[in-house]
Order: C-alpha cells, then sequence, then structure tokens
C-alpha cells in the first residue's frame, strides 16, 4: 500500500512550489528531487501566484520569515487554495516571537491547508491560538508518549476539526491524524534532531506525497513521514557524526523503493 | 590545450562576484573554491558595483530573484560591461513567470553577456523572445540529439549573433557555441539532474574560466563545462544516492588536475 | 580545562540567535546543532529583538549584509546589549565596500560586543577605522607568524583595549586576545580555507561558548577556536577534497569529546 505511494511519486514527478526558509532551503531542494519529485523555490509578490499556478503543490514555511515575504506566502496560498491544490504549512518557530505566531494565525484563518506540521510545540500553540481547548489540557502535548496518546489524541482530532486539515506531529513518535483517524509512526531516529532540517524535508516530502497522492491525503501524508524516518534511521546505521548523517539521509530518501518503504515501515492506524 | 585553461584558474585564483539564488549558493562559493576560484557573493545595491568592480568575473542568476535584487543585477551587470569584465547570465527558470521572462529580457536589452547559459527550455525562451527566429522551428531545442544537432545549431548560432554573447546549452549533449563555431560535449551523466545546482555550479565555473583565461573565451567556456561534467561522471561511480552524489562532485571538481581534465574530455569542434 | 568548556555547552545546549549569510548559513546551523548548542536564524527587524531575548548569546555576521538586514542587526545587537547577553560580531569582507565598512563601524560604535573576530586584513581594517594605531605599522598584520607575534600583539591588544572586546584573528596562527593576554592556537589546516564557512562557523562556535561558559569569556572563545581547528585537522585527514570535507568538519564537531579536545589542544598562552 505505502509502495504505491512512493511509486506514485517517482512516476508522476510533481512540481512544489515551496516558500521556505534560506537555512534549509537547499536541503529541501535536494529531497525533493531525491524523493522523485522536482523543487521550485520562488518568493518574489510579482511571481508567486504563477508559480504555484504551474505546481501540484504549495509548502509554505516561516523558518525566516520576513515582511516582503509574509505578502508571497499569503498570494500563493491563496492561489493555491483557488486552485484546488494540495497547500501544506510548516509553522516553524510559532510562539517564539509575536511575529510568527501572528502571521501562522492569519495564514491559518485566510486559507484551508491541506496539511500543518510542527513539533508537539508549534502544533500546540497554533491549536490553543485557534480558541477553545474544550477542556484539554494543552500542556499533555509536551510530551507525546504511547502511554498518553489516549489523552492527546482528542485534541489533535479537535484541532483538525476546526481547521480541516490533516495534522502531523513530528517528535519521537509521529502522529498524522484528521478529525476522526491517526496514524502512529515510530519510524525515525533521535539523532536526526542533531541536523537542521529534519522537520522542514518533512513538509516538502508530505506535499509531494499529497500531489501525487491526491486519492487518500491522510494516507499520503503518513507515508512521507514513514519515508523521512526511514531514510534517518537508515542514514544514522551508516554516519560518523551530523555531517554523514545530513549527506546520508539524502542518499537514503533517494533510494529507499516501494519495497523497501513497505518493509521498513512502524506504522498503525488508530 | 583543456589543461592550461584548468591550470590557468588555479594559478590566478580570479575573484568571482555571483549575485545568485539563495538556493544552491552554497554550492557554488564551494564550487568555485574547489576549481580554485575565489568567490562573493554581494546583493545589495548599495555594494554590488564596488564588489564587481574588485572582482574579474561577475554571475548573474535569477533562480531567486526579487524586487530589492532585480536592481543590483542591473548595476553589477552594467559596471562589469564597463570595466570590460566577463559577464555571465543564468536565466533559470526564464519562461515560467513575467516576472523572471521580463527581467531577463531586460538584463539582456540593457548589458553585454559574455556567455548565456541554461538548459534547453531557458534558452529556447529567451532567443524567442528576442525576436526572429529566421523561419527556424524552435521545438528542434526541445530535445537536442546527435541526430538533430544540425537543426539545432543554426538556431544557436543565430542567437549568438544577435546577442553577441557565447551561448551554452545544458542537457544529454552540452553545446558551446558562438555565431560561428560550436563545441559538442557529452560528458556528464543523467544523475546529475537529480541534485539542484549542477546548473548554477557550471555558470559559475564558466565565469571563473573567463576571468583567468580571456585570450579564448569559447574554450574557456567549453573547459568549464568538461569540468563540470568529468566531476559529474566521476562522483557517479562512487555515490551511493543524491546526498554523497553532491558532496562527490565538490571533492571531484577539487582534484581533478589538468591531465584528468584532457584525458576525460568528451569534447568535438564543429 | 578545556573539556569542561565543551561539557558545559553540550549539558547547557545554549540556545544561539545568528543573523547571518545566506552562503554558510546552514554550516553554521549544523555546526551549533553538532557542537550541543541549539540554533534560530532570525533577521526581520520585527522579530529579531524577542528572539535575541530568549537566546543566551547572538551572532552578527555581514556576509551578505542588506539594507533590510542592518536594521535587525543594530535592534538584535543592542537589545543583547541591554540583557548582558554575549554578543559577537563576523565582519565579513569589511573593507571591500563602503556599506560594509560603514555597517561595520557603526555595530561597533553602537554596540559592545563580547567577541569579534575575522581574518588579519578584516581586523586591520576595522582597528584602523576605529582611530590611532599609536604608531604601530598596520602591515604587520598582513603576515602572522611566531616571528611577527611580538610585533603584532600590541597591536591587538591596543584594539581590544579600546572596543573592550575579546579580538579572535583567524589564519595560519589563530590569536585570542583580550586588552592584556594572548591565546596562540595551531589547530586547524590550511585546506579549510578551500570550503566557504570555516570563519562563519568559528564565530558561532565561539557564541555557543561563551553562553555556556560565561566565568571566563576570553579561554571560551579560545576552546571554540581550538575545537574548531581540531575538527578541520581531523576531517583533512579522511576527506578526498572539499566536499567530503566540508561534511567531516561537520562530523568531527559533533563527535570531539572533552578527552580529544584536551589531547587534541595546539594552544599557548602568552
Amino acid at each position: 500500500m505505502l509502495a504505491e505511494y512512493l511509486i506514485n511519486v517517482r512516476q508522476k514527478t510533481p512540481l512544489v512550489h515551496a516558500i521556505t526558509n534560506y537555512v534549509t532551503v537547499n536541503d529541501c531542494a535536494n529531497a525533493l528531487l531525491a524523493c522523485g519529485a522536482s523543487p521550485i523555490m520562488a518568493d518574489d509578490a510579482d511571481e508567486v501566484e504563477e508559480i504555484t499556478a504551474l505546481c501540484a503543490a504549495t509548502v509554505i514555511n516561516i523558518g525566516t520569515l520576513n515582511q516582503r515575504t509574509l505578502t508571497s506566502m499569503q498570494l500563493a496560498a491563496s492561489k493555491a487554495n483557488q486552485l484546488g491544490h494540495a497547500l501544506v504549512f510548516d509553522p516553524v518557530g510559532v510562539g517564539v516571537s509575536r511575529l510568527r505566531t501572528q502571521t501562522a494565525e492569519k495564514l491559518l484563518q485566510d486559507n484551508h491547508f491541506t496539511v500543518i506540521r510542527g513539533n508537539a510545540s508549534e502544533i500546540k500553540t497554533l491549536a490553543l491560538g485557534k480558541g477553545s481547548t474544550q477542556g484539554v489540557d494543552a500542556s499533555i502535548l509536551d510530551t507525546i508518549t504511547e502511554e498518553t496518546l489516549s489523552e492527546t489524541l482528542p485534541f489533535i482530532h479537535d484541532f483538525s476539526k476546526r481547521t480541516k486539515s490533516i495534522i502531523v506531529v513530528s517528535g519521537a513518535l509521529d502522529i498524522v491524524a484528521d478529525a476522526e483517524h491517526s496514524y502512529i509512526i515510530k519510524n525515525g531516529h533521535q539523532l536526526m534532531t542533531k541536523i537542521t532540517g529534519s522537520g522542514c524535508i518533512s513538509t516538502c516530502l508530505i506535499a509531494a506525497y499529497l500531489a501525487a497522492n491526491p486519492q487518500e491525503p491522510l494516507l499520503a501524508a503518513a507515508a512521507a513521514v514513514v519515508l523521512m524516518g526511514l531514510a534517518g534511521e537508515t542514514a544514522v546505521k551508516i554516519s560518523h557524526g551530523t555531517g554523514s548523517l545530513r549527506s546520508n539521509i539524502l542518499d537514503a530518501l533517494s533510494y529507499i523503493d516501494g519495497e523497501q518503504l513497505e518493509a521498513g515501515a512502524k506504522i498503525v492506524k488508530i
């Protein structure tokens, strides 16, 4: 099943438009190419709508947002919605500054994102900012473990319900959830947090997988998350530090095939 | 012959000013260092003319152009022309948005580029935008093969004649041509399209080779294209995916010497 | 002794805010992670003060400065001073344009930097720009060797005295000096100049080491410089060119431990 999702990306080579940060943009572009997609990075307000229209999916990542690109993000997101394209949001660092929090809230308010992907802290900030948390103690998001899943999931399902977005929470466990269903993914390795860009890459892979697999977005997003985790696990085994880890993750993204993805997946549906 | 061109770069260590995109800028800087040149990336309108004046060659790459850098590109190009420095244009993505197409046309109109390097689609877009194609069916540029070369070359020679620029078309075959002569280069490997930056790096290497070899720009550009292709071929043999490919290409650019360049060159003059 | 400094960084994982250039920003972020710190890159005027306030140290690097980020640099530096945080300045390319020279001078005039790190030419430009050189011939900075140290050091101590900053001069010998004392460090390898970012990374490591070791900033800065040099030496031995060198330096930064740092240090106090 997951194999088909991978093969679809490689066969359709979807174009993905990313307005993203300048820290990890090169990794994002190379990761998209490695997984079989094709990247375009463009962020000037005068061209983003045309670029979005050419592509099959759009990524908005606020990692190094600035006044100039804020407008571009709004224009690209709006165009993607208008055309019914997959639109993925990575609210990097939301909560660390008013600019980020307000930008993220405005983007969510004005646009519909197919997927919102962040770490637990980012998702918590967004979810609380969107109003009611329905009596759920949001601190349960601080440490997501198998033991706390039954308390955490309702919080995430609720956020998904309100945003009509698939929510992806990255961490020791990854959660890919809509308003009703969840995939819990145990691929990945702790050392992936020691390189910059693991999250940003994951977001881009999700966009590519959504674009090539529109029939089942929840599983498409989950497949991308499994791929990233598996690439990390594979890379950790042959790396001698974080420099080679970064390079080996890109290698793994480029050679993992459908069969390996199926065999290596640690995913359960709840 | 090609060996001399490589040795001149290593001996003269020309300073190259690049106003380029933020996706592949690190690879461009490292590739310039690897080949023996020295990079300066600066893009603020308040300093680009001074930087250009300090350097021996200037690269303009519109991969992530924006309103702020448009002015800088014009100022740097104009200064390079005024000083008679080598000036190389990489029209990344020309044709995908009006902003890129208009920017590229304006840059070509206002400045003389020593070399214009792009893929077939980019060169076609530029050449058609510059007016008459003299009855040549531009679709011949879509798939450049040895069989179609006799039809393709007149189109490229014509574009070179009108722009007074050396035209470099990257693809399965690379063409380096002026109004009358062409070098056809078969170095390189299909997998180089699976990393971002192969084209941008090639453009930077051309600038370094022009700066260090002003006596024969056509062959200087061809030597740089051979070097990039040979580095790619060499790297593919020892890579395990696209992450290591990227790193191995930079390695190869740093260790390929004049003798290896001569021995590995697959180049013919037409 | 140096081991403690390394261990403190790994245990405290200080957050470092870097407003830096887009050429080497990814290497800077990965180097900070590798050494045990945690990076945040943010450069919009509307958020830099909040980010600086969250962090333990701030880096200002003018490698690709522009009008937009000039304001951000001033705001972040001022906030860091106000909070008493470590503040490190990397005056990349000062002297190559009026914009850089004026920016660097203004930053020095308006703010107190804990450390200023540059190559000999950059430090010389800054020091002369700051007024009197007290009869010292600044050309002695052009080639710092063991033989010329006795002439060079007074010049650096004087600059330190006037700026109240620790001065780090990178080169074949590295000097880490305040107004009275100097550490002379012979770690490192000539090939490190063949990748972009060695200096920028060193500056970031210094910031992390200052943040985690506030009790003795001079030795903290020296420890970071030793670490970078040792990582370079270690990496050169197993690299096949500059692509793998870059990756291996990040590996080494991530695995060198306190014991290795002590054993490998080539440092003397004068």
